[in-house]
């Protein structure tokens, strides 16, 4: 699942992106979400290359990101489908699409999330205090979690801000 | 900018995944919202090859996540900035982070994000309604946007759900 490009590192956004960070991997859990099961159906929708869409469903599958159910049918077909820690990628793909909206394609977006019941759009997503007041960055400090190795301590030990 | 391995897409998050997706970017954004200004300063904590972290560097700067400013001193020194489009990759970045501190580091987190004011945790992003109800999922449906094409229309149109 690493990646020969990537230094060993316990920071969870790297540790994220060596199962999320391939080219095309976001983009089969996108489909995933919008309702892809059968590996047809993740060709159609994505124009990929079959042997790029096998290698991703495979990696994700071990990553556990999708299960990998037998169907039945003819051939042998089988579905992939978000586990709970699949599902919980919601939040990425969303902060994802909502800066792509923003700052690419300028407010005009391709598609928009809406809420079932009231067919009204997503908030956008915030960062924000337990209280639910808004965050930015500069209110921000990083400080040494419980998985804290000698050189985050050593880094962010002091308080460092961002 | 763009990857040869990609097709053209409108898709909000392909077209973010064309900036932020090659390996490393994400890592440099990471860096500047640490507070790192200087390509030395990237360079010793990331641990990463000095061409690539060039690459990274240009392409973010390219893209107008990064902004680029001669800074006194010898030997005409640069530093990077992130601009208001690098700032608001906040939740992107809040995301991932929090996604491999359950996922894969298990509740163990390296660091943890508190609020400068109060020294609190902050929240976990989610993704919600207009009002602040939660949404999973299943809670949501796709439909075209406002710079929806021909295919999206066709695929989404008919208020197909996730």
């Amino acid at each position: 699942m690493r990646h020969a490009e990537f230094p060993s590192q316990i920071c969870s956004i790297a540790r994220s992106l060596e199962i999320l960070g391939e080219w095309w991997t976001l983009l089969v859990v996108r489909e995933a979400f919008f309702g892809a099961r059968r590996f047809g159906e993740f060709e159609a929708n994505l124009g990929i290359a079959r042997n790029v869409l096998s290698d991703r469903l495979s990696k994700l599958v071990e990553a556990g990101v999708l299960d990998r159910e037998p169907e039945p049918g003819r051939g042998n077909p089988v579905a992939y489908r978000l586990t709970e820690k699949g599902r919980e990628l919601l939040p990425v793909l969303v902060a994802l699409m909502q800066w792509g909206d923003r700052w690419i394609n300028s407010g005009r977006e391709p598609v928009t999330l809406v809420e079932r019941e009231t067919g009204k759009e997503i908030a956008p997503l915030e960062v924000a205090s337990r209280e639910g007041r808004p965050l930015r960055a500069r209110d921000l400090v990083v400080t040494p979690g419980p998985g804290a190795d000698a050189v985050v301590e050593r880094r962010f030990g002091g308080g460092k801000t961002e």
